[in-house]
């Protein structure tokens, strides 16, 4: 039954993607002509089931603002010829440092009543990359996570291990009263009440394209609400949250973990781009809609193609998520139904 | 100077590989005219660079007859009508439990002189799967992951956390002493005198098709000797080192970590199924000699397709494997110019 709810709902939200025959598909016209952007950059703050009705328009303008000034970080970078990896981190970073996102500050809290924040991150020149689960402590996880790539002959560590990598390389620490939040606690709280695990979104990525033509993705999140200690969802598995090859793509996810890596979401793009021409906006349609929707999970991803070109793909009803390429402005979108055309 | 190496060595490894156009391929023959296995199961215990003059005959045939053993274990399983997991995990235990592999008893030690063991199984019917990373202290971590699979509404538990999910479940415990092998200690204090990680290979894992048609795979591993504390290799990473969906194939990777991770592999061999149409050989040829080597990364894959055809690929000079198909007797072997025609 739920399976065929997400059956429908895929079908309704099919056109929150980029389609192909839509004439004001800005994106679409760049790739299928060939123009190449200086640089691209894009952004998400989490996927979830959030209308109007759920949102303020303070809190909506709160956060537009938030993902333009990630963007504009991000951009930076790349404006001064910095690579994707670079400007993944600086626009991540910034998002964990904004309590408005469930990530580094602001992240949600275990079942435990801790933070055990996960991050990876990936570049599409060499396919080298870096994760980390469950790690406390440290401010800037994407960052870890980046240490981890260029630092360490390994690419993914997790718990006591993470921490003590992290403070190998001097990354910077944090106290537990940095990552609070009323909010995150709120929810825990009525967590707590139902003894049940209730959010699972509000992970933050970037994908980017830079002036040599390389791309990168990053993914950074608290998880869930409540989750178990130890449980690992998909934001620091290479392949399910986060992907980059200089050949096709740069995808970040955002939802609900455990069906993101039972479908290798963010491989799984890359894969139908590599191995069957597809374009990157058929592709992220196709893992979101019909690979993922039907195992019944949901949630988004965010990607950008090596032309780039940002392409949004989601079966919730909302994804905080921006994009801003070279000589434009950023621009923002909350809610399925929003197009975006930078 | 590595990459070209590795893609030389590929081009000439390659033939290991079952070859279409080889009349003597069995496997091939029973994939082109679609004759469908009642059951079927392939099991590895590592790839390496070893040949005959690294293997006595003596410790050669204990090789064969652990694999054998394993591989009668599940195929029991699958001839009284037991489904593709159960026999998957059949076969994993005893080799968990088998001092030759690096898995369960006979695993490596970390570089803190512990065992921290990863799991993960994953079944095709609904692509539902288990993991567990850094576990300690239980003498089956294929059982906790399959535990994790059934039990949970998560897929991966690292750690404490892991531990404190297989308390719950009743999962058998083991002392530190049920671990301890000679020969892993040996590894360990090489390893300590050079301070560095020297051995990667001895993972086993198992791939099986029931007599319902369904897939399964799993992969038990104690990792890398001298590993740092929390390091995550591919072994538990859905995707990476296990991949299971009916439509496609079951895989089980084995060999450096990292570059299993950078390149997907399990999940990549089924993309090449699922999106090109590519046979199984081919997608197992292609993922292993061509994305995974030419990032400098060594092991293999053992796989099978829906028709119950085993297939092997490696990059190595060896790797311990077997397969077992319905009415027919256990095959090994253990160098990768070795044929295996169950």
């Amino acid at each position: 039954m739920r399976q065929c709810l997400f059956i429908g709902f895929s079908a309704l939200l099919i056109a929150c993607n980029s389609n192909p025959s839509d004439p004001q598909n800005e994106q679409q016209t760049r790739s299928s002509n060939g123009v190449q952007a200086r640089w691209s950059i894009a952004i998400h703050g989490g996927a979830g089931h959030f209308g109007t009705e759920n949102l303020s328009i303070e809190q909506q303008n709160a956060y537009r603002l938030s993902l333009t000034k990630a963007l504009e970080a991000g951009g930076y970078v790349l404006d001064k010829g910095g690579n994707a990896t670079d400007a993944v981190v600086a626009a991540i970073a910034l998002m964990e440092d904004d309590s408005l996102f469930n990530a580094g500050r602001g992240a949600v809290y275990t079942a435990s009543g801790a933070h055990e924040l996960d991050a990876s991150i990936m570049r599409g020149s060499d396919r080298n990359c870096g994760a980390v689960t469950g790690l406390q402590g440290f401010r800037h996880p994407i960052q870890v996570a980046m240490s981890v790539m260029e630092e360490s002959q390994h690419v993914f560590f997790s718990g006591h291990g993470a921490g003590e990598f992290a403070h190998s390389t001097g990354a910077e620490t944090a106290e537990p009263a940095w990552f609070h939040t009323q909010k995150a606690k709120a929810r825990f709280e009525r967590a707590l009440e139902r003894d049940t695990t209730q959010e699972k979104f509000g992970t933050v990525g970037c994908v980017a394209l830079d002036s040599e033509g390389h791309l990168a993705a990053g993914t950074s999140t608290g998880g869930m609400t409540f989750k178990r200690h130890g449980r690992i969802g998909d934001s620091p598995i290479i392949g399910a949250g986060t992907w980059a090859d200089d050949r096709t793509c740069a995808v970040s996810a955002t939802g609900w973990g455990e069906f993101f890596i039972r479908s290798s979401v963010a491989h799984d793009i890359h894969a139908r781009m590599l191995h069957a021409g597809t374009s990157l906006e058929e592709a992220a349609s196709a893992t979101i809609h019909q690979e993922m929707a039907a195992l019944g999970g949901d949630g988004g991803v965010v990607a950008i193609d090596h032309w780039g070109n940002p392409v949004f793909s989601m079966n919730t009803l909302g994804m905080f998520r921006g994009a801003l390429i070279a000589g434009g402005k950023p621009v923002t979108a909350l809610f399925a139904n929003e197009k975006i055309q930078p």
